[in-house]
């Protein structure tokens, strides 16, 4: 999916909100571990419930790993599914790669093409051919790592103003029309920084939601020439409910942030 | 393996070189390519030959997501085969991974629990608080990405001394006796100002070999008080051969480096 249907997308479904399948089998209602591969089964049921009010499926690729072959497994068939059955939905990889080129090649190769992602999150720190292979793909996206939303962007990214360096130094790269950036929305304030070097680029935005960032004006800060933002939650939705009732319980976390968003 | 003992195999074994599993199927001699498993043989025959003449094994992880679970499959088999029959060799996730603390947790979860890996290559980009959930783990270490061997150094990590930025701030972080560092071989000039600032940390040293850096001058600028390095090389030793006697390229190749080394 390229990144004007993605737009549109949020436009009609009036819906900023990317759903984070951080999915962790100590987490998930009891009743799913009859299931022969359960996390596959709770992404599915999850995915199904609320394709019509999300813009944009996350998988965190650390939850899957965790579970060795098995968990790539269910990583495996959570995109296929999606990209199958819900073609309206952007898919992000959350899986903070980048080496160097024969490397990156490889990652690149294990994302968009053995598995179907739309787009994979990167981190910045090796520079740009670090992320070149991976924009060498047409109507594939990769996602930099600008301000993140943890105590630690403090350490690096907040000195020397490294995070709008990343982010201006990355946007005259080849290709850069298909670089998005992650923006922390614990770092709300700093938004409008970001916003006058890179107008047009469409963000994600983690850590409203258990990370406790203000959701409001993220939108404030980040909306004023486009709709081009997502905005990540993911254990606040998938594990809002711990029974047989938990769709019921993420769908109504998602209403409830929908209704607080105006288009 | 703890470091102490790391560094007295170096010494004994008279060798810094970390053998680099950058295992592609594209590029293994063609007679393997009857086995079920032809990663996994091929990891195993370069061990099995060379296990007394390198001090280490790093995977790649890359190369073995590319192929999907299956890939997945043959780096649990080539770890578990390492560990239960080389047990002298140190090993090392090259995973770059990190990311905010639940799901560092995960990964850590990953590389040292399900796999039993030694320790893991991370990016240091988001900071403190997604490193402190590897440094938890006792006999295990973090291999942070401070100066890289690739041109793309330069967009960063050059930028405000931020390398040794990188090195000076996580050397306060709790357990730092178990952080080790990736230090660029094509960066063999900055070795001095970076052992002035962690002169008893433990490098791993990239970029020998196919990318050009140069042995000599790196081990001369790093060993003044200690033996506290490890040299990786991949490409140059695996696929030195490619057909039958790729065993014995290899070898030649791990025998002309040692050979080059003074202890």
């Amino acid at each position: 999916m390229d990144l004007n249907k993605l737009e549109q997308n949020i436009i009609s479904k009036k819906t900023f909100l990317c759903l984070g399948l951080d999915t962790d089998i100590d987490k998930i209602p009891k009743h799913l571990l009859s299931y022969d591969d359960p996390i596959f089964q709770f992404n599915k049921l999850l995915v199904d419930r609320l394709s019509k009010k999300i813009a944009a499926v996350k998988i965190n690729t650390a939850f899957y790993e965790a579970r060795g072959v098995d968990g790539w497994n269910s990583l495996e068939k959570t995109i296929n599914y999606i990209k199958d059955s819900h073609p309206d939905l952007f898919t992000i990889a959350d899986a903070k790669r980048a080496d160097i080129g024969n490397t990156s090649k490889m990652y690149a190769k294990a994302f968009f093409e053995k598995m179907k992602f739309d787009s994979i999150t990167l981190s910045p720190y090796m520079g740009y051919d670090s992320v070149t292979e991976f924009l060498n793909y047409k109507d594939k996206y990769v996602i930099i790592l600008a301000l993140t939303s943890n105590d630690g962007a403090n350490n690096f990214q907040l000195k020397n103003d490294l995070y709008l360096n990343v982010i201006s130094e990355s946007q005259k790269w080849n290709n850069s029309d298909r670089i998005m950036y992650v923006v922390g929305a614990t770092k709300s304030e700093f938004l409008l920084n970001i916003r006058n070097i890179c107008e047009q680029s469409f963000l994600l935005i983690p850590g409203v939601g258990s990370q406790g960032g203000d959701f409001e004006n993220v939108i404030l800060n980040s909306t004023q020439n486009n709709k081009r933002i997502l905005i990540n939650i993911s254990r606040a939705i998938i594990y809002a409910g711990n029974d047989e009732g938990f769709l019921d319980s993420s769908e109504k976390v998602v209403e409830h942030y929908n209704s607080r968003t105006s288009f």
